[in-house]
């Protein structure tokens, strides 16, 4: 399954070089992600009340090419990957024809103490489905 | 009590006009109230095992003149009021001899569950002495 | 004029309390305030290619209820008042019939050195008839 | 040329899982690198001065365990390469004796206009001094 999400580049985004600063394109990877789960009935809020937390293991980003004040872009999501205990999302965050970043995030599930765990069987089976 | 923490403003704290967005000033109050707690043996974590929370009512401030990126700055914050459920915190935000910003935050205690409470007794009597 | 914006609270945007970091509020009224600028058609955007920067002089927020992670919330923004050199937006925050809350922000026209000035008459003419 | 930053765990950085939000090590993978490079007398000030922007091209982190509210961390920085046009840093993110996270950062040298060029002479020297 894959999702595309789209957002304004907020004014605070910004920095003195005049383009969004690069920490926001993991915060835009976030929504990606959260939007991704909740077309599959999975939610964060679901996985959450089920007692699974996604505990962020690694994140990557490449950088091709600025993005300014109010620029719309769409950041699109992908399940890459699905493990016993971890998941990969895969991302590209565009504007209009141009790639102006990709990325991806691994994910362990714990528990609410942060002990990692198995991806409960319900879910395993409903995020294996979405991997492209 | 009054304590002055120093820091220095940080490039993601930057904004497109070149200088610190107007949101960090909200940040730094935070730090600036959770050293004047440390120095008066009541850190947020202090108060937080003791079941006490500081939740936010109302934050103003008032902007003088901008910080810049690297900017050394200092927060003075001061102990401003202590009332029954709820304390004041002002701040004054400088850097030399310039005045950058000023402001307050008024917090309610909370139990862990979101109740407004009174304050207990020992860390009002603490509190109440710091006030100036 | 009065605009509404609907949006998401995002994960990063909760802090350990379970709630929305009050921070954010001014995030969401920058959103606000943009999208109102937007469909009066005096976007920053275009402001700021005309030289007008507005810079902030002041801001408050009086929190009233707390707002959680994945809650919709809307973000209503009212132009209050327009002066020679200055203009004052109002927003509220709402979840639902909750209000969660609300507050304003001052901000003066400066030219792109940062130096105050009137507001053209153009823009002014605009922004005025815009208030409500 | 390594550096060791010390800072504090702000509490709007944590989330609702009750740790530093994964976006945070990236500003303090910033910090540590501004640190760096001043210690280096190359400030990013100083580079900008200068007509030299770095600008990201890629960043990732690898997280090994949570960092908690108020936690006194540190983030040693390396200058880990120097090419014509790029530098990467490498950080690596402690509490104590426990590593919390690792990571790095690529950049590329560009000027006032976002065009990437290659790095001065008189920097290039002084970088490839201090990488390890």
């Amino acid at each position: 399954m894959i999702h595309a999400a789209e957002m304004r580049v907020r004014y605070h985004e910004t920095d003195k070089m005049g383009v969004a600063n690069h920490i926001n394109h993991f915060k835009w990877f976030e929504v990606g992600r959260a939007e991704l789960l909740r077309e599959m009935k999975l939610s964060m809020l679901t996985l959450e009340k089920a007692g699974c937390f996604l505990v962020l293991r690694e994140a990557r980003c490449v950088y091709a090419s600025p993005a300014f004040y109010d620029d719309l872009i769409k950041v699109t999501t992908k399940m890459a990957e699905v493990r016993n205990r971890a998941v990969r999302f895969e991302y590209t965050i565009t504007r209009g024809d141009a790639k102006l970043a990709d990325g991806y995030t691994v994910h362990v599930f714990t528990d609410g103490a942060g002990k990692v765990k198995e991806i409960p069987a319900k879910f395993r089976e409903k995020l294996l489905a979405a991997v492209e």
